[in-house]
């Protein structure tokens, strides 16, 4: 196995399996043509063709888009279809920046394949000997992902706050770092991809951020996400990114977008191109 | 003004200008079609038609198609088609680590639109105020882009070297930066773009270094390639790349990552998605 296979995994996907979600005519996601059908029983909500899922025009402003959608979130929840609720409304818009047209439940968001954003932090050490790098372990009884291997900081981003307000957030719940230490981490830059996955599809963008933590901070997880946190050298974070499957499958491009910007992947690779370009795509 | 103009500029390009350049049935790079005329001409070399630019299938082996492209190359500098020869050949291949089939003069790789390599390297000092950048002024008697602003150490990456050899190579030549200094340069990525220049299409790879310098470091030019040196406030550098274009076109966007990865451009910029994504097209 390889980086590029980790890159490959979140890029799985056809589009032939979809049709365009659209809003007001412009397309702002895909729906799998199962649930196109369903969707397709709410007529006063959805008018759905063989060519796409439009959301209904009668349907004129942002509260009313947002609790019609809502209204069948919950019966395809009540049906077991979309399952998870997070009680989190994510935007759906043409970018980060732009005003969204409405807003869908966190669990729905990927049954539409609207792109959603989020944080992820890799936490890391200077030792005598190199990169240490943080790792979490998701808690066992968490919904998504269970049990898999995480970056130290990772959270969706939820409307109506800045991504560092969100990190910081993170940072104190998932990991008791205070905020003037949180503060230090520095945004890096974004990967991006676009996964078919169980509930849909996943065409998203992680923010990514790197904080350089001192050598006796030990975090400690406050929320009952993250089982344990472990300290690793870099090497072996590399190892298990490469060769398994063991970290929740967005994590993997963090932490090779960290081996390129650290110089721990270098030119002379024989992926690197394919990688860097991989990580954004 | 804004950064996404400047990466919108180096992949300003259409396909339709050009057509394929195929060496043993597969694609290596593009030729505009008044070149595509003139070297249907050569039919020892090349078979050209409608569709595309093939070289010869008699040309069997490196040397043969070396060789043999060389020479028509030399008549096109003969014609001032081809101008400034390096007396560099660089490799046309599959990818940066994949035997090369054939060789081709430097300066004539642009015209056959094949993708070149360089590095460049990102020189900068802590202050208490912030990052400051090494900027140089390219030489107003350079064939190339004379007397725009380039980044402090850059070259192409030519045969038979590796990418760290040859940086520290011009680190040297270009700002007399001591080895033992140049080898603590951090390789942090690599920057792609696809641009139609005058002298053809090229669809490149620069790989990206970062190199924090001591206070009291001063480079000096020793090769005649670079007039002057300028240490400069970083903001003072982000906006001369975001509002002018002053720097070389692809410096721009080295310049660009490196404000991504110091979180100097962040995630609530209105562009920030599609900036990164558009270092690396």
């Amino acid at each position: 196995m390889s980086f590029l296979d980790r890159i490959k995994e979140c890029n799985a996907y056809d589009l032939a399996d979809f049709r365009p979600f659209l809003v007001a005519g412009r397309r702002y996601g895909w729906v799998r043509h199962a649930l196109a059908a369903r969707l397709a029983e709410f007529r006063t909500v959805f008018n759905v063709d063989e060519a796409a899922v439009r959301l209904s025009d009668r349907l004129a402003d942002f509260r009313a888009r947002t609790d019609a959608v809502d209204q069948v979130v919950r019966v395809l929840e009540s049906e077991n279809v979309v399952t998870g609720r997070r009680n989190e409304y994510y935007p759906v818009s043409t970018g980060f920046t732009a005003p969204p047209l409405l807003a869908i439940e966190r669990a729905a968001i990927p049954h539409f394949g609207v792109r959603a954003y989020g944080v992820h932090m890799n936490g890391f050490v200077r030792k005598a000997d190199g990169i240490h790098m943080w790792i979490g372990r998701r808690a066992k009884d968490k919904h998504t992902y269970p049990g898999t291997l995480d970056n130290m900081v990772a959270g969706g981003q939820p409307m109506g706050i800045g991504v560092m307000e969100n990190l910081i957030k993170e940072c104190k719940e998932e990991a008791a770092i205070p905020e003037a230490l949180a503060r230090r981490a520095q945004a890096v830059g974004a990967i991006t991809y676009c996964m078919d996955a169980a509930d849909g599809l996943k065409p998203d963008v992680q923010f990514c951020y790197d904080l350089e933590l001192p050598a006796d901070f030990m975090p400690e997880n406050t929320d009952g996400e993250i089982d344990e946190f472990m300290l690793w050298p870099i090497a072996r974070v590399a190892e298990i990114v490469r060769d398994t499957r063991e970290f929740k499958f967005n994590c993997n491009l963090v932490i090779i977008d960290f081996l390129v910007r650290h110089g721990l992947i270098e030119p002379d690779h024989p992926d690197y191109v394919e990688i860097v370009q991989g990580l954004r795509q």
